[in-house]
């Protein structure tokens, strides 16, 4: 038996305005950032869980101060009895009702209850000597519908309905298994498409995305449709004919100017739109995707929990689900965007880049595969090649498919050296070697 | 000129959990307390503009620090040309792209936005020498609408629309001002509905809300069917027949068992339902809306921002909007609600309670009465008789009706004493006389 002694949380914020990386039509200068969070126990193997809230800068803080006030919520308590029911876990913070009047169940609180359970569960990955797409993937079906909160999307899906949605995939897990971790799974890059790039670069970034095997790029778009058009046809020449580009808007339009810029942009072909408008307009999503079609609208990075997910699909606004590892409540509440998915046939394709994004969301699709969707098809990860340095087990992509991770946990632990050296301290670490 | 010289904040927090004060079937044991801040200037007139974030109770310190957050936007600027264009002062804080990552444009970070620019309102009312209500009623309808940000809602009403909508409510403004002043502003009131009360206190204290002149009560329900017969039982019984009760469930049930309950409590002659689920469920709303027809269904006090009301409207799942003061993005997103239930024909019936929102929030209703919808019909705001004394100038209720406030200010002001007395430090005040 082992208690937990101790939450630590620290604010890291890595430079990255500096390069424009990441600039987008609404993000013009983000500092890629961590509320990161270490939760540590008594027992003699020494192991943490860890787990982080990815902001894009100022109110970094602000995330911090959110896991600091789950800290008496976790101190004190017995490790394998939390660790041991996963579900439990989930009510003990997100339905706490004074916390939860600060959403309910959606911004700064929420986000920071899903980095507290992504820490529970690297750590119980860590305990189990397994990635974390393999922990879950091994549970079963009946564990796995009670780490689910089905309040609020029963109307959707039940209980009943996901049980029989995990059995259906079980006989095949062991073979999907060794599948993926002969072949991985594919990604896609957004590494050519930022808007901060010249010409020049994002001819050249394109070029060399297929190359490298993937089998998609992703151009950021919506900031001015003259420039759209110009990027677009770079792009569109760079990588040829029927090579699927898909674009993103990042919120920056209403429901009817999307409708008409997208259709001014139809003829470059697009595999998807993403982010047309405010991720909480689930109608506006709608109106859009029937305005749009045949292009696809995809969303989800922004998506605040399970609830809107459901909408989005009821009412057909989301052809393309696109999870984010650290802005819902964890991988509890993916889960049941993931059954949300499985229910509605729609693929998953996770937002990722960020700081950390990838290491945590690929174990999501992974996990998907094996135990719930069991297909890659129409299915992706993205991929942008930026910080993966920092984590202790780096996501790696190779011809254009992340490798399954096999270490144990769940891919979110950064590297000391990295936490201590941009650890904000009111200004930006100097650009001097470590 | 002048210039923003300090944003000072305080965790305040009332021990209303002591008395089961507040407790619904989400809520057992509310602490209402109060993320606050005040906005001080280097101008000889000595006014400060006060405002708060309304929690109840764990979490506040998050909520300050966001709002602290905000500090580094506000101090050290203009205060003349921040308060003469509110909607660049909108913009500065809700579109700070860094901050709008932690959302966008709900919970946390946007309570505190919404708590900046009403404490910015409150400055300016003072400075003007009058009530909030009374300032934003005599504005121009150009620069009300130069207030709203339309993002988002443009495709339900659009500036152009909401300037006739001003416009057409210009002409009886003095009258209207003039009679609000004489009658006041209708009050309904929760104080008898609270789920902690013993069957004879409900008793009694419904037949003195009726005594009291109050034109409607509500009660809280969702815990359990038979209290709610049996409490509804009481309720109407020393009501009467034909007196107007609402039922508010605070989130409590999914959509196909709302739309169970509420049918097994009609006989009972409901005036509304309240917050049958969780208040980002669009589609569920319309969907009980159906269900439950002819009971109306309210709701607002926990929906983000307009976007949702947006769609709550076009929906058809909200027959009651019940705006609040502290959750959304303050007077300014406030005034974006307000025109779209002018735009719908939907009656807005304010949310209230806590700590200071019936101080806040009659500031609104009562512009809206002179300066958009031009009537009271169907209209009364909340009002329950707690922690008013801590407010420089509280919310009076007199014979049913919301005396019109006449002092300067937003009613956003707490006295310096119970500022200092409440103050959170780590545990409830004990409770000895000041």
């Amino acid at each position: 038996m082992s208690t937990i002694v101790s939450v630590d949380t620290r604010d890291i914020r890595f430079p990255t305005s500096l390069e424009l990386d990441g600039s987008d039509a609404m993000n013009p200068d983000p500092d890629y950032s961590a509320a990161y969070l270490v939760i540590r126990t008594d027992a003699a193997d020494g192991l943490a869980g860890h787990a982080f809230v990815f902001t894009i800068g100022r109110g970094n803080d602000v995330e911090v101060a959110a896991l600091d006030a789950l800290r008496a919520h976790l101190v004190g308590r017995d490790v394998e009895e939390l660790l041991g029911d996963m579900g439990a876990a989930w009510r003990l913070l997100a339905h706490d009702s004074q916390l939860r009047w600060l959403g309910p169940e959606k911004g700064v609180m929420h986000m920071a209850i899903g980095a507290a359970l992504n820490a529970l569960w690297d750590l119980r990955a860590k305990r189990a000597g397994l990635p974390l797409w393999q922990l879950l993937a091994g549970l079963s079906p009946e564990e796995l519908v009670s780490l689910v909160d089905f309040r609020y999307i029963s109307d959707a899906v039940t209980p009943a309905e996901a049980l029989e949605l995990f059995r259906a995939a079980e006989p095949g897990r062991a073979e999907r298994t060794a599948k993926l971790l002969e072949l991985g799974y594919p990604a896609y890059t957004t590494t050519p498409g930022w808007l901060g790039y010249s010409d020049e670069k994002l001819e050249r970034l394109c070029r060399e995305a297929v190359a490298d095997g993937y089998p998609q790029i992703k151009l950021k778009v919506g900031a001015s449709l003259d420039d759209d058009v110009r990027r677009l046809g770079i792009a569109r020449a760079a990588v040829g004919a029927g090579f699927p580009i898909a674009i993103d808007a990042n919120q920056r339009w209403g429901v009817d100017e999307a409708i008409e810029w997208v259709r001014a942009l139809a003829d470059f072909d697009l595999a998807w739109i993403e982010e047309p408008t405010s991720p909480d307009d689930i109608l506006g999503h709608a109106a859009i995707a029937r305005g749009v079609a045949p292009v696809r609208v995809a969303t989800g990075e922004h998506v605040q929990n399970r609830i809107v997910f459901k909408q989005l699909l009821q009412a057909g606004g989301m052809a393309v689900m696109q999870i984010d590892a650290a802005r819902v409540g964890g991988v509890n509440e993916n889960l049941a965007n993931l059954l949300l998915a499985a229910k509605y046939g729609v693929p998953v394709c996770p937002h990722a880049g960020g700081v950390g994004l990838c290491e945590a969301v690929q174990h999501l699709s992974m996990f998907d595969y094996v135990a719930l969707s069991g297909t890659m098809d129409g299915r992706m990860i993205e991929f942008v090649d930026h910080l993966h340095e920092h984590f202790v087990t780096p996501a790696v992509v190779e011809r254009g498919r992340y490798l399954t991770p096999t270490a144990p946990g769940a891919g979110t632990e950064m590297h000391e050296a990295s936490i201590e050296r941009y650890t904000w301290r009111g200004a930006h670490v100097a650009e001097v070697p470590a």
